[in-house]
């Protein structure tokens, strides 16, 4: 049981943020933002050479932003204390960060932060830079923060500011399907005393980088080995927040199962094998039910994993587009046991990765020790004839990347005007 | 079941190493380590104004550092790479850290800590400096380091550096009971690309600063509220390592207790609710067991708590004055509806908090939820008629005491001699 009534609780942002902000202090007030340029601005780099690197340091695991290229100007910075609240907003010059060594970021582990991506975007000759989902990244930011008795913030606001960042930004966006600009909002404590406590001081930061496109050549589908000795997140934990605590420890695990040759792990919970999670992406499957009923599952938002925003988008995509052809969607709890029992009997049709830089991830094979007194196997996952993924899965991918460059218009972007000097020669 | 084959296999340092270490590579070298005096030395603080300050921020928990002053001169500081391995380390003036913004500590919470103490003995005429069982802190902060892809090091060649490092500041530990000079190891991944994988670059720093008695007019017993809402570690997670993303997310319950006018709170494990930790401390019980039996309990080292040192003390302390008297020292699980029992039933005796702050800090209510089904109560402690400690907890702490100042030998020092230019005057 996971008393989860108990769980909702403390979930909710507008219930803790009371830790974080006082009542009559600055929020981040976008009006406020001041630009200072940087006098010695970068040269931009060739799109060929943002492609993402997977063999860039032996590991094929993480790729996510491997290859970035901090060919970056400039970083959006707000400072928080406790007695005067949100300060006002500045872009400035990309510059090191002085903090004493006792700074509570370096001990206490205060630090959150989010990934996504700005898109260039040239449909019938209107060029616009689009942000995906924004305001999503911003609530999820402040539901991780006030977690850690971090500050909340005005996500409209925030949002505001990070759209002048990127406006600000654009010429290192390539003019090219399947580049983008990768945002890395970041917040972290620094209140300089050692003590354990609320921090009196934040700072929240924005840094940004051009990424190529995550699978250039077309998808390869990955091999992953589902990990029950390592436990990534548990109920009443903090496994649903992306805070930087949750990181460090999957480094060790991903690296076993790299040594033995797969792509990344596969995070199991619990005796039944609950499948919850993959590295650093959410996992969907598709197959027939014992019942024979079509259903696309993903692991619920049980506070054991993370809210992925594309997790949300394939669900959304999901219902809109292939209910009609007969699919269930469905977030529930399944295990690792009932996809090899699926795959044994023929059932299994599909299981991907969902996360902000493959956006999809097929995957062909699922390593399993067979649980507790079972015998170690293979899932072996179908994927097209000469292709490395499922039709499902390249579908998905595909009305995702539709919306993210505007060739479908949706509500997930905010558009940014392109910038009247930015030039996409170089 | 905790698999704990399974869990013994991966924490051992040892298996973990090879991650973090090339072979061949320099370890750290004691005997390479330079010194730059500070140009600006500090003048120091009156040892009054050292006193712990347990109001400090309005939070009543976690005072162990509170009150510390900045009045250190220096630093110790060896950086790592992993193509170069540790490079020679250097005492320095106190200076803040220069980092990129991508740098990951930062973002993936790479980093891990030790508390530990050196204290001022003058026993029979006889000045000296004692570090408190250093290298078993630098034991744990191996095993910390290694399981979240930090680089390893020589415990022996750290220690060594270590005291160095406590000898030249000395000047800062005052010459009284109750006083002692915090020491605060702290390592963090350097390396600045935003990729989520094993860091290319490490610095390890040790920081110091004087600190008072934690109860400078005697024992304050606390009172606690039993958490269960939120959980801070699991079973095949990282509760058991000195990782700073153990410490963020512990705030806001220990908020929330402060809120209800508790000291700290007191960590459950599962719908048994197990006893696991009192915020940052070891939690002991004494009791009479329903068969009869003395026995001083504490929670087991199955991963889930931290491996405390002062722990550890206890622990022998206990066993090597305590059995005779009839206690039995067990480390075994054991939960709060026990603790309730024997409450109810005449039979709880004692207990108390374990850390390197309080030394022993003795607890006299604990609030707890009744569990699944039960109704809220009080579960009252035993003290000492006009006193605010337990007897067993009021003998534990000074035989703790009398090893820390050197008044009782032991092996849970190391000696350094005092510096022939150290003046105790002030």
């Amino acid at each position: 049981m996971l008393r989860s009534s108990l769980l909702r609780v403390i979930r909710t942002p507008q219930a803790l943020r009371a830790y974080s902000t006082q009542a009559g202090l600055p929020d981040i007030d976008a009006s406020k933002l001041t630009i200072t340029r940087t006098q010695t601005p970068k040269a931009l780099k060739k799109p060929e050479d943002l492609i993402f690197g997977r063999n860039f340091t032996g590991i094929p695991a993480f790729p996510t932003t491997k290859s970035m290229n901090k060919t970056y100007d400039h970083m959006l910075s707000i400072e928080w204390t406790a007695r005067s609240g949100w300060a006002a907003p500045r872009i400035i010059p990309y510059q090191n960060l002085s903090l004493d060594p006792a700074t509570c970021v370096f001990h206490y582990g205060f630090e959150c932060f989010e990934g996504m991506k700005a898109y260039r975007s040239n449909v019938n000759g209107k060029p616009s830079i689009r942000i995906f989902r924004p305001h999503n990244n911003m609530r999820r930011l402040n539901k991780s923060s006030v977690r850690i008795a971090l500050p909340a913030f005005s996500v409209e606001e925030m949002t505001k500011c990070l759209a002048t960042f990127v406006n600000l930004e654009q010429r290192f966006i390539p003019d090219k399907r399947g580049y983008s600009l990768y945002l890395r909002p970041t917040m972290i404590g620094t209140q300089s005393t050692l003590g354990v406590g609320s921090p009196g001081s934040a700072l929240l930061f924005v840094i940004a980088s051009p990424v190529g496109p995550y699978y250039p050549t077309g998808f390869k589908a990955v091999s992953l080995e589902a990990t029950s000795r390592y436990i990534r997140a548990w109920p009443g934990g903090v496994g649903d927040m992306k805070l930087g605590g949750n990181y460090a420890p999957c480094i060790v695990p991903q690296l076993d199962a790299a040594s033995r040759g797969f792509h990344q792990n596969l995070w199991l919970f619990g005796e039944e094998g609950y499948v919850t999670e993959v590295g650093t992406m959410n996992l969907f499957t598709a197959w027939i039910t014992p019942e024979g009923r079509k259903e696309i599952v993903t692991a619920p938002l049980d506070g054991t994993i993370l809210e992925g925003i594309t997790r949300d988008c394939i669900l959304a995509l999901a219902r809109e587009h292939l209910t009609k052809e007969g699919w269930e969607v469905s977030e529930r709890k399944f295990t690792i046991g009932e996809m090899a029992k699926a795959a044994d009997e023929g059932r299994l049709v599909e299981a991907f990765g969902s996360g902000t830089a493959a956006v999809v991830s097929p995957i062909r094979r699922i390593a399993w020790d067979g649980g507790i007194g079972g015998t170690p196997r293979d899932i072996m996952i179908p994927l097209q004839e000469g292709k490395e993924a499922g039709a499902l899965a390249e579908r998905l991918w595909k009305w995702m990347e539709e919306r993210q460059y505007g060739d479908v218009e949706s509500e997930w972007r905010l558009v940014s005007p392109t910038h009247p000097s930015s030039t996409l020669t170089r």
